[in-house]
């Protein structure tokens, strides 16, 4: 589009993507590397670009540019890009210039004394002490939502910045379906004979499990060329830019499938980054479309790829190689090892079958905390009914209840579906994708690039041309529902 | 000072060294880490930064500040940091200014070209191949020269580039001294005996290398905690910031001194970045004073401290613990086996006794250069006869002779001298040191705490409130000459 005002925009994108992945790398290294004593200074830093990026972004020429190439969509040829371009832009400066500054300066204060109230409260087991930082962080994001204003629900509002275009009527239709036919998966599932771990029992010297993850991940199509693997107390993916994507993870010299399952979760979302069309970088169609389409690419790697059959069959070989006290273990029982589920508090910690149990109920209580149901001082009580209701146990403290996750303490509502949303649209994307027979042929041989190829040309090189629910029913041939999981789970646990 | 154009300089100034310390992290990150495909996004990177920071600081606005504060100085309170801080903000600012922006960018450009042709022709080992890029080359930093403008000579203007205050003049006198003061001293220490290398020989695990450079950078007073040593191609000293300062080094597992030294050397730069005035950071007077010092720092480390026989009284033990081969090696061997002089074509490899010949070699072509008195194409011819003149060897071929450096492929002319200055002032301030008894008792004995504290007090604290010069003349007692180094040269090499 040859418009003066969407060249400027291009050019003014452009600028904020570099910048913007300047401040990823910031991110990554205060993870990874920073020594302890430049935390402050790399606060700072952080801050001046989060700053400095919306400054220039949410000034008012930007906001005529917007205005004027969106009168010009129709009299101009204006393909499907540029609309998004144009759409992602639009939604990007609305929800930059309708939020004062005050607002976002008390919402940055209010997460450092939430953070601390929360880690204090959690510690001693004891809501009490976040209750007050958690009651005004809750008044601060209903007012944030106010300002970016909703349809239906304010908490749509909040679920919009995680997942463009969720909405709380959606979202309780799929995640509603989902419960339903959870429920009886997870019965049953979680009364079966749990596998004897002793098997596995040895020692997995770091190295070794270094270099058979990285030989998986490689094997997966994860560019080395084009990023690494490191090592972080909490397990992610930073992509700060398609040729240079890093992912990290933990290791336990006591089982080597900490850090595997690790790596291929990461290379999941690492696969999507690098998979990204790099003639769009620097424009918001150049970008991962939402939480819940990068979550379906690390699950399916996580769960469908490196919790199959076939992926065992390929890798126990290579996996006794570089752990020689694995000889003996059977496909079968690795399988077994990899796929064991069962009831427990912490979510960070559940399985498969369980973990959307864990999103469900936060997403309950969070519908609730915003429609004014539920009081902040209820939270707990509620949070233990609905726990005995899907788990049939009782909390036995709060730190291992309602105070477990860090997100509410950080203004992080309407985040948690995303991840039921990524395991639904996992399973719904691999199902479709095997529904090709040469795909499904690779698979059952334990050969996965027809997968990734499939996931490359519908999912990564798309990037945010479509929102997120037309981009899984266009790849997939149909709206994705929680069947296909279901299905999954089925199959995988109900043997 | 409560001048409010001196304030919008301190908050502007704060702000640049905030976005160029981001800037050097890229850089750091580049060199250490980054994934292969990296490289042309992140040069884009580092040019917008580049870019960024010019032309924020290249504003009239600014200049009016500047002149401002500079005509209120003399009725204002002004100390001595006030006065620092203007006189390089005024310098830099008529550097940044001076220059037309056209120049900027073809001397950018002809840099990428001229190390292509450089690398070509040194892999070649044919200087023709060179020639017309390193002619351009010389051509725009003459203009450059032109720009910044000079008192006496041309060739001026490029040494106060990397060494605020140098000048032709005066670095005829230090080092045509130094030249009269090494030559009796080369030709008898390159004379002496070798030392037998196969008493060394065996196999130095990395993780040994590291773990015993780790012990012996702690107890130079490095802080782990503020910074971090990593494996790059060549090893170097970055500062983020005082709290992140990263060193590299290289590893040769047949011989531990390689990154042995490149750690004493690079800690020594980092001991100086640690150990400047926080308070001070943000501002000109907060940073490291020149090339020159920051080389003293090192070379105090690597050559004085490092190659001592105190240093090996003390570590040698350590070293055997780390390295069991090294049983039987006694003190004096090791104290011969890190002091070997002898002549060679190749200045990065060279000792410490003929080192300097390399630099003065380089600096009396630099002159004859942008004197006019050398053409490009005598360049190889001027450089063979020199060094057959300093070294009594004949340049078998240019890539051993003025094909070696990459520096003039870069436009780095005026670089070379700060290596000497460098080495002369560490010898200097070293000497300056052990006239406080309790200092060379402690250094006497491999305790060299004292030793840093004076460096601290002396030198990093004192940042850039005076020029180079000016700086050691203090610390010192008396201005640098060459005559320290020669006497350490006579009594570590011709006992």
């Amino acid at each position: 589009m040859k418009n003066p005002s969407y060249q400027s925009l291009l050019t003014l994108s452009d600028e904020l993507q570099l910048v913007g992945d300047t401040q990823a790398l910031l991110g990554w290294d205060q993870e990874v590397l920073m020594p302890r004593r430049g935390v402050e200074y790399r606060g700072r830093q952080m801050a001046w670009f989060s700053g400095w990026l919306h400054e220039k972004f949410a000034s008012p020429e930007v906001g005529d540019w917007i205005t004027e190439v969106e009168g010009a969509l129709d009299s101009e040829e204006a393909g499907a890009e540029v609309r998004a371009n144009l759409r992602e832009w639009r939604h990007q400066y609305d929800q930059a210039t309708r939020v004062p500054k005050r607002l976002v300066e008390e919402m940055a204060q209010e997460k450092v004394l939430a953070q601390t109230s929360w880690a204090e409260a959690r510690e001693k087991s004891e809501f009490s002490l976040f209750a007050p930082s958690l009651t005004r962080m809750i008044a601060l994001c209903r007012e944030q939502a106010e300002c970016f204003g909703y349809e239906d629900q304010l908490y749509d509002a909040l679920l919009d910045k995680f997942e463009r275009g969720a909405t709380t009527r959606r979202l309780n239709e799929t995640l509603g379906s989902l419960r339903e036919l959870l429920v009886p998966i997870v019965e049953e599932a979680t009364a079966r004979d749990r596998f004897d771990g002793s098997k596995l029992s040895g020692q997995y010297p770091i190295e070794k499990q270094e270099a058979f993850n990285r030989e998986v991940a490689e094997s997966m199509g994860f560019d080395f060329d084009a990023g690494r693997i490191d090592t972080a107390v909490h397990p992610f993916c930073s992509g700060m830019a398609p040729y240079d994507v890093r992912l990290t993870t933990r290791y336990d010299e006591k089982d080597f499938r900490s850090s595997l399952f690790g790596v291929l979760h990461e290379a999941g979302h690492g696969l999507y980054e690098q998979g990204l069309n790099t003639d769009h970088h620097g424009q918001p169609v150049g970008n991962a479309v939402s939480l819940g389409v990068h979550e379906s690419q690390s699950r399916l790697w996580e769960n469908h790829v490196g919790r199959s059959r076939a992926f065992w069959d390929r890798w126990l070989p290579r996996a006794i190689h570089y752990f020689p006290n694995l000889t003996g273990v059977t496909v079968d029982e690795m399988f077994e090892a990899v796929n064991q589920a069962s009831m427990s508090y912490i979510r960070v910690e559940s399985d498969e079958v369980t973990y959307d149990l864990h999103i469900l109920l936060r997403f309950e209580l969070e519908k609730a905390i915003f429609a004014g149901d539920l009081k902040v001082e209820e939270i707990p009580g509620e949070w233990n009914r609905r726990f005995k209701e899907y788990f049939g146990m009782s909390v036995d403290e709060d730190a291992n209840g309602c105070l477990q996750d860090i997100h509410w303490s950080m203004g992080i509502f309407g985040y948690f579906p995303t991840y039921s949303l990524g395991n639904i649209n996992a399973a719904h994307l691999a199902d479709a994708a095997n529904g090709d027979e040469s795909i499904a042929k690779g698979v059952a041989k334990g050969d996965f690039s027809g997968l990734l190829e499939w996931m490359r040309t519908r999912i990564h090189q798309r990037g945010s041309v479509l929102l997120p629910d037309d981009l899984i029913a266009e790849a997939a041939g149909s709206p994705a529902n929680a069947d296909a999981l279901a299905r999954h789970l089925r199959e995988r646990y109900l043997r």
